[in-house]
């Protein structure tokens, strides 16, 4: 298990950057992502930086982008991302259903993804641009 | 390039299928995928019959489904699937902003997932249902 | 497109490992793979060597072989893989049906593996050795 | 870990979908996979009625679909599908030569899958349908 | 194929981004990756800041960092990725044996990250930090 | 979790395998993958022949060699393999802030990558060989 950076140890710029999550997100403490990824503080910056900018409300609700997040977490294999994306999800008001579905439309992909790959299908005209 | 079945060609069992995705969505004839999975009808059968019932209305908007297929099939390298999902998300009344945020979401979970995988990240106990 | 080594302008050791292909498949020349991995001589020897001894009859029959590796190649999403070995398994006897039904159990397992990585499954005792 | 429902909490519609199942294999209770997919039971229901008829004998024998499902579930990193599928493909006769060889062949696969498309090579003609 | 977005067409905040990577590289045109991102602009934005920064010369050489960057395109299987940063690679001074050594170890890594998957080996005491 | 073979229950040809990891490595014992691989001795045998081969020092330095193989690992979610290999690279001289950066190019590279697929980019022609 890789080291965990905790806030009594963390030097000042970990500090900051701890700081602004638990305030941006109302909470005692940085879930252990960003513990783990302090032990490089310049990535754990720019993660941070770049990762409130993409998740902020904009032309899709933050449930939607929550979703998607957890779409490609289980496609890429991800335990970790896969639990705190579902609970951020859920948080943001996701409901038992709406998982439900979200769940059948990842494995419909997935399906239709190997079945196009195995097939080699050529893209039909009206898709491309 | 795989095979096509092309309507006139077809066995009465992948007509039938052809026919009931062609009425469903309205269109003159259907895509590559299609004509590409006629090379088995007992899987192009089963896969229209889950395809349809997995992407109808529900608790998911459907355009919020087509977002979520596009998502899938990114983190799967799925060119076709990308291609042909995109434009029925369009098709279904995503805006280019959206398809811009969603592109935002995917490509920063791409990132994390792979940084918490490589951190081997031990998940909170409150991401533990 | 990758730089792809004629038998004419290929080195000693690269000519012994295409002579051996040849010999081996009676076939008289290699395919693109081949010519592209001769970029690296030591890897194209060593890989020409593992696979020769791993795709054998043995335990299990070769046309199974072939399919186990279309399979595989599929999940990677290797186009070129996916061309090269399903054109052996069928050279190797696959037939058609079979193909078909070696599609179906490809989406329905990719289907099935990103639904349980969805949920967390725990395995069950009856699984672990 | 994701909430399992057992029989005892289980609605009807869940209820009917494990009774096929253990009726199907012969089972006194469906593995975690199936309980926990019973949170959305139309998928529960769906998923069990294609698997069901994808892995039914056919073209292809029993076992070999279970080795096609192993090499999948490897080439996806789905650890729970791993375990659940080698069990299954041992009690439908899979040898341990036999799972030696699926592993050489599934990591053969594998490294010339990176390489192929390391190289980016171009598709044989003869390779072309 | 995507849209691209070439200068003449290009929006201001657009224009400042391709102004500043033709400054950091040297170059009359952006590449396509950049064009195509532009479709974005805040995207655009923060990938060629994020980018600029991850890959300047630091702890590790920028050849270094340029085949690490070949080695995960190989495995997530992006073609475009594997063109652009191979040339990068060697324009920062790879030669042609250290690529073929380059392949060699992905292809090596890909074979035995399957392998370790499938036997679903656990991690030894001293690997855990 | 899979059968290990420890040495004392070892056939001799394992055991061969065990020895030559021993004294090439000057460890006590193989770590666990060897010990789970030697159910196939074949594939133990050319495993350990072919990574020997591999690794060994030549136009790459063995430290870069180990941070490619952690990269590739990352990306494959092979959670023994990271370790294993972080542990390898780090015993080969790869500092902290080296590991630091690989983990910011690996991320970095896992993004671009998703959005160089998901907006179907056309390699340029300066890239193709």
């Amino acid at each position: 298990m890789t080291r965990l950076v905790e806030y009594a140890d963390a030097p000042p710029e970990v500090r900051a950057v701890y700081d602004a999550i638990k305030a941006a997100r109302g909470v005692p403490d940085v879930n252990n992502f960003w513990k783990a990824l302090a032990v490089h503080p310049p990535t754990l910056a720019r993660t941070w930086e770049s990762l409130s900018a993409v998740m902020a409300p904009g032309a899709l609700d933050p449930v939607v982008k929550e979703m998607l997040y957890v779409a490609v977490s289980i496609a890429h294999g991800c335990d970790y991302c896969i639990a705190s994306h579902t609970a951020a999800a859920r948080a943001k008001g996701m409901t038992e259903a709406q998982h439900g579905e979200l769940l059948a439309v990842v494995g419909m992909a997935s399906e239709t993804n190997r079945l196009a790959q195995a097939l080699r299908v050529k893209v039909d005209p009206q898709f491309e641009g």
